[in-house]
């Protein structure tokens, strides 16, 4: 499989899946506060709902990451309606209690049983942004001087998620 | 953690993050052809990249799947400065030569050790969506009778990764 890509030959979807939208992408987190602060303080991300669990013992958090305006509505049914109907939505499960188990971690899916690889942000600036995430003292997995791919990084989340860090134009 | 949530209570998020998006997940697929069928055919996104590192000995997708209408530029630069801005793309990996080892699987996140969890589709009518997966022999996971929650379903794409079916609006 090594044929020239070209867009416009590309698939018409089926008329059978007008309005689907790849929502969310979920991955489980041990520490709510740590998490929180990683994604929203760090990288931006705007909390735009959660939903807790007390008798299944579990908390579910949205988060979004865009310049687009939201417009995030008040009343929890309202809102999870209209959060159906988003793309590129980030859902952190934290089961309660984790963060009170020194030894407990998650398996970030790069080291064997494999699977799951990354989430992406992409920036305006890479150089400036792994700037601030090393003065934010964020963990690094490749520095945009590691390696021969100069112009991604990768940094990690609290659980050690492994988020690449991209730039839409290429960095001088 | 369990105070009523309200969305305008939410973070401002630091001016250092503007424009910082949330561009994609990666997950590893042994089989190119099934996954792209799956992903393209079954839940309609399109194939908006792909990236062949022949000496690398693998190749990566990139896809999306939104009602928004997609202006792939033809020219590979382009096209992938401008994908670098969007959101809500799905990447999949594929590591030439996984699809002929029979004992070749990835793991899901959703046994031990877990971590990643699932994809999320939303489609506009679950019933119908689940109807037409069954006719195409889609694995389910969670049927929409199944269980306590009745108004979600989770099928399984070919490498077995968790795809959650929502719908905006609860379904009658």
């Amino acid at each position: 499989m090594s044929e020239t890509f070209s867009p416009t030959a590309q698939n018409e979807p089926p008329p059978d899946t007008r309005g689907f939208r790849f929502n969310h992408t979920m991955v489980r987190i041990k520490d709510a506060a740590a998490s929180l602060a990683f994604y929203q303080d760090v990288l931006g991300f705007r909390l735009v709902d959660r939903r807790d669990f007390p008798q299944g013992g579990f908390t579910l958090f949205f988060l979004m990451l865009s310049d687009a305006p939201l417009d995030v509505p008040d009343d929890a049914e309202a809102r999870r309606s209209w959060l159906a109907t988003q793309t590129g939505v980030l859902e952190l499960t934290h089961n309660h209690g984790t963060e009170n188990d020194p030894g407990f971690r998650h398996h970030d899916g790069n080291s064997e049983p494999k699977g799951f690889g990354h989430l992406c942000v992409s920036v305006p600036d890479i150089r400036a942004a792994c700037e601030r995430f090393e003065r934010e003292g964020v963990a690094f997995r490749k520095r945009l001087s590691d390696g021969t791919m100069r112009d991604i990084a990768f940094i990690q989340d609290p659980d050690g998620y492994w988020i690449e860090v991209i730039q839409p134009r290429p960095h001088s």
